[in-house]
């Protein structure tokens, strides 16, 4: 499969990296240069579970690529996906399949301005990987891809579950997903309740039990999640979801000591966060049903406050 | 006038010392063994704005106390009004007016377990003071002192004209306030917006100018005591405070780099904040009314999960 990488990040080049395994070609789009330019004079480099290697793919700007490829797949933060879909889509052709593997919420209304519903697939991964530098990486965990076609066309589904097969043949554990959109919105509940009260507190997931009703604080915020999902025709289970929040903060869960993603974006490496495509996005949903969602806007400000406050790149 | 100071901390210490000046005869009473025995040996220190006085006042346990006075004047920390009117109420008699100047709301519901209400006035001061160490204090700032009697009897206005007097007397700047409970409520709604949000961010005042959007931060929280104002028959004009409030985040206010008393508390001196009888209040008054303070709900947990996460003594 002729495939390019939007996006050549953490988890773009982990994942462009190990599906260039088989008989799959793999192009990497970026907007860093250095990234870019590292990649191609030293190959990409990855520490795979602790183990170093190296993969011979090819690196552009997204200006300097024309061919159209069968798949792109897009793996920019949040609030770089409409810029790079705006860079890429001379290479958006009429039978190229556009999947979407972005954290956060919104993001369909903005690939639908440059790809055919009946072309777009979306999909969540919960792989952890972090950027070492212009291009070197580092995973540390893998974990289940789940991806659907937004349209239900046989052509669309077909080629959902070609994608699925030929991810599991690199070794990257797909699997269909009957209600991709449920999955999406249980992870972005999953962002915006731990990333965000971590970031806010600078803490681990298990420190967050210093709340003194944790399960009431995370049942609020996913019940304003939930009241968007609905009107967007995704029935979440709130008490089920906040059950699921709060196994992670114990010692039953292997990353409960684990900083996650927000705070390393905000605290460690002193960048914007992606609020704005979580509690921010339910937020501004919510007002236009004439409602608030008091909790998401609160930790959205106090959010920007921080990012402010540190003077995020 | 015979005056009993219950709590010598900074503001108490303070008030003390300085009332102890002309014809009033002032007594310490406090919890903590190690100020006493300081204030006792050593007289009371205090640096008054610059200049070091020492101040001739007995300091006593309150079980040791017996003589009933004319005043009491309250300025404990809010968490520990309720411990030591129950450690006072031997010397509360029939004709002790008791004058509560502490920060916080809900505290004459608390008074009236101890004192008959036409013997309760209320008051508000401005004071920036701040402890040392055990008998060592530091005023940098008087400023007015509002006091009301919460029952219109004529004795009970007759004695806070007569406190007015005599505070104004030894310079203590003081004003018979005809509505304290607006005073009180405008107050805490200073307290609740710029002191909590400032303990949660670690900033001073001018830095809050971080939010993207301030104004609706402070209007939506003064709002929500607003609420519970009114239902206690007080009436905020929530606009005009709201402008207030951000005149302390601009350089045309003197103190617009301070970090507030709660910052003080939490930060400096990791010990437990008085977020329950502000922001926790309302939130808790809210409820009754079958109605949610959300900002100040979450304002709440994020200062003890905060509390916690510091673990204050």
């Amino acid at each position: 499969m002729d495939i390019v990488i939007a996006g050549a990040g953490a988890m773009g080049a982990t994942y462009g990296s190990i599906l260039s395994k088989k008989e799959n070609k793999v192009v990497f789009l970026d907007m860093w240069q250095e990234n870019i330019d590292a990649i191609n004079s030293k190959m990409c480099r990855l520490n795979n579970l602790g183990v170093e290697e190296k993969y011979m793919i090819k690196a552009y700007l997204p200006k300097e690529y024309t061919k159209i490829p069968e798949l792109i797949i897009l793996l920019t933060k949040s609030n770089q996906l409409e810029n790079m879909l705006e860079n890429i889509s001379h290479i958006i052709g009429e039978n190229t399949y556009v999947l979407c593997l972005l954290n956060g919420l919104g993001h369909i209304e903005t690939i639908k301005k440059y790809v055919k519903e009946d072309k777009i697939l979306m999909g969540v991964s919960v792989m952890t990987a972090q950027s070492i530098k212009a291009g070197s990486f580092k995973v540390s965990n893998y974990g289940k891809t789940e991806i659907q076609n937004i349209c239900n066309t046989k052509e669309a589904k077909d080629f959902s579950l070609k994608l699925v097969d030929n991810l599991n043949k690199v070794g990257l554990m797909a699997e269909y997903s009957e209600n991709i959109m449920y999955s999406i919105w249980r992870k972005a509940c999953l962002n915006g309740t731990m990333n965000a009260s971590c970031s806010i507190l600078e803490c681990n997931l298990n420190e967050l039990n210093n709340f003194n009703n944790l399960k009431e604080f995370f049942k609020q915020i996913v019940s304003e999640f939930a009241f968007v999902a609905e009107k967007q025709n995704t029935i979440l289970d709130v008490d089920n979801i906040t059950e699921m929040l709060l196994s992670f903060t114990t010692e039953k869960f292997a990353g409960y000591l684990h900083y996650p993603s927000m705070y390393q974006d905000l605290i460690v490496n002193k960048r914007k966060t992606e609020v704005d495509f979580l509690n921010g996005y339910v937020a501004k949903e919510t007002r236009k049903y004439n409602k608030r969602a008091f909790y998401c806007e609160l930790i959205t400000e106090l959010i920007h406050a921080k990012e402010n406050l540190i003077r995020v790149k």
